[in-house]
């Protein structure tokens, strides 16, 4: 195993004493890189998922490019309902599709069960030639959506504005929509942990759409899938990182399902959240990602507010508090990573 | 002035003792009903804005047929902008356009200081017809979007998912975004004032986009300019709410900014809410609107758990944490009242 150069991401996630914050920022690999955007006008996304060259390239440019202290995996969240057995559709515009989504029981119970060496191999053989590019530079992060966030794109088959679909399987069938649940949090569990064993060096869990539900069916239809499938990880030495976007509800019970890390998004106070949890978890986040739309004088601000309101000490992950947008100038991108290498020094003496 | 057969509403917004706890719906008077296709199917939306017999038809519905304990006046936030001098269209399907949006100085020297008796006289020819109609049954309720809401569609001139325009303004040049906060929140307490003379019961202030911003930018771009309205309302016996969705940051704040009741979306807890901030002002919400694509026995428990968690006692106004959707059943709406009524008289002993 190639000994890492820059693990001040590891550290901080393990609240270890650091030099400085480290940065990453969640949609990295994407479409506001014109280097991205290159890559993807020769090959449809799918493609660009399933062939490890172009993976690790795509991967590998905001290493070299906004010279960020983590990389991710360049993939999407539906390769597993894809790999399950339902088809997956890209289309321009207008998103992801599932033609044929999830209804009945009849269509749960064509759902496959799959080893994700043998489904999803072209994601293990992705890991492989990434960490060989990356050559220790930095850490390799992994990621899978949330069992719920994967449930709402397989019932629903396409973008939602209400989640009309999903919500009236919880409330009506919620026994099917529980085994629905668990067959999927199951599939999670063993993909991560074959990343794992592929070489990633953490793991991030994307729950989208854990914020349109109330705490109670949060808690019942998310986040115990979530805390079962880290009870499943073979993860002595490997942080999880848990994002529940728009869960400002049950940050205390996040705190205590087995994550290393916590994700928030930019409605958080950092600072508060610090107080009342960090003692728990590491805090990756959570500048608004629109602040990048602003001038590099408004963002260096930002940035400075930020890290003021995590205040000294480890245990903070500089990230945005959701997805990079892709209008934004890379320029501005690599003026945040450099301004949070700068400003984060005196918080760390 | 006729005397109210049913003032549940108006006393559960001052937190007087009442019999039981009063519903009424956001959109209550909209496209779930058939009664109101039938209308719309005749007449464009803007058209129906401004015309005030249909206005007052429609109003009313939702009081007949699903028996509300508030009418609230059917209007649109945006015609506001549109009477400062924004040309507005409606699209079906793609929402409302402004062709000509807000982006600089000189745009905002063309928006016209109004007198809301003058270019929305049609507003308050349309309470004087449904107060009419109304006959004294229940209260109407009179609303509008708050600054930060009407800014952002100004600003972007169409739907949005990233906001950037608006973020861009406030990033880039705060001083422009303070100077058109400050004219639209003078806009709308004139507006509310006005409509207040023309005889409605109670006033709604919907926030409906301040839950993209931080908590430090929602206090200075969203809050501090509905409270600059509040404190202008000559509101003598007349309740003030106030809806900002996503908003769970700054419930304290909002708590104190003069208004009689909050509005809450269904991730908020009511029970711990009223318990931070229910000596205060009233509370109104928060069923998840999602709960209506249950089952009516579904919706009955979600009834049931909604009033249990506010607890005894007055302060409390039922209703969904959002808009009602357009596919929802009108029979489940109704089942929604008519289970609200009938559970939650033993809160009221």
């Amino acid at each position: 195993m190639t000994r890492l150069q820059n693990d001040l991401f590891l550290r901080a996630c393990k609240r270890e004493p650091i030099e400085r914050t480290p940065i990453w920022i969640m949609r990295q690999a994407g479409r506001y890189l014109p280097e991205y955007r290159a890559v993807r006008a020769k090959s449809d996304f799918l493609t660009m998922c399933k062939t490890p060259d172009l993976v690790a390239e795509v991967t590998l440019q905001p290493i070299d490019i906004i010279k960020t202290d983590a990389a991710i995996l360049f993939s999407d969240i539906l390769v597993i309902p894809e790999a399950m057995g339902m088809h997956l559709e890209m289309h321009e515009g207008r998103g992801p599709i599932f033609p044929e989504p999830i209804r009945n029981e009849d269509d749960f119970k064509k759902l496959k069960t799959i080893d994700p060496f043998v489904e999803l191999k072209y994601v293990m053989d992705s890991i492989k030639v990434t960490k060989d590019e990356l050559d220790g530079r930095v850490p390799l992060i992994g990621f899978s959506g949330s069992p719920w966030t994967l449930l709402t794109y397989m019932v629903e088959g396409s973008g939602s504005k209400t989640f009309a679909r999903v919500k009236e399987l919880i409330y009506n069938n919620p026994k099917l929509a529980h085994q629905l649940l668990d067959k999927i949090a199951d599939t999670v569990a063993d993909y991560l942990n074959a990343k794992i064993e592929s070489g990633v060096n953490a793991v991030q869990i994307f729950d989208t759409w854990g914020g349109i539900l109330t705490p109670s069916d949060f808690n019942e239809f998310s986040l115990d899938y979530m805390t079962k499938i880290i009870s499943k990880l073979n993860k002595e030495n490997i942080p999880v990182i848990m994002f529940a976007k728009g869960v400002h509800h049950s940050i205390d019970k996040m705190a205590d399902c087995g994550a290393n890390v916590l994700g928030l998004d930019w409605t958080m106070d950092l600072g508060k959240m610090r107080e009342q949890v960090g003692h728990k978890v590491a805090l990756q986040g959570n500048m608004d990602p629109t602040i990048l739309y602003g001038s590099k004088v408004r963002i260096k601000t930002e940035v400075q507010s930020v890290l003021k309101s995590f205040g000294e000490g480890s245990g903070h992950i500089f990230n945005l508090g959701h997805g990079i947008l892709p209008d934004i100038k890379p320029d501005h991108a690599k003026a945040l990573v450099q301004f949070v290498k700068e400003e984060s020094v005196v918080y760390h003496k």
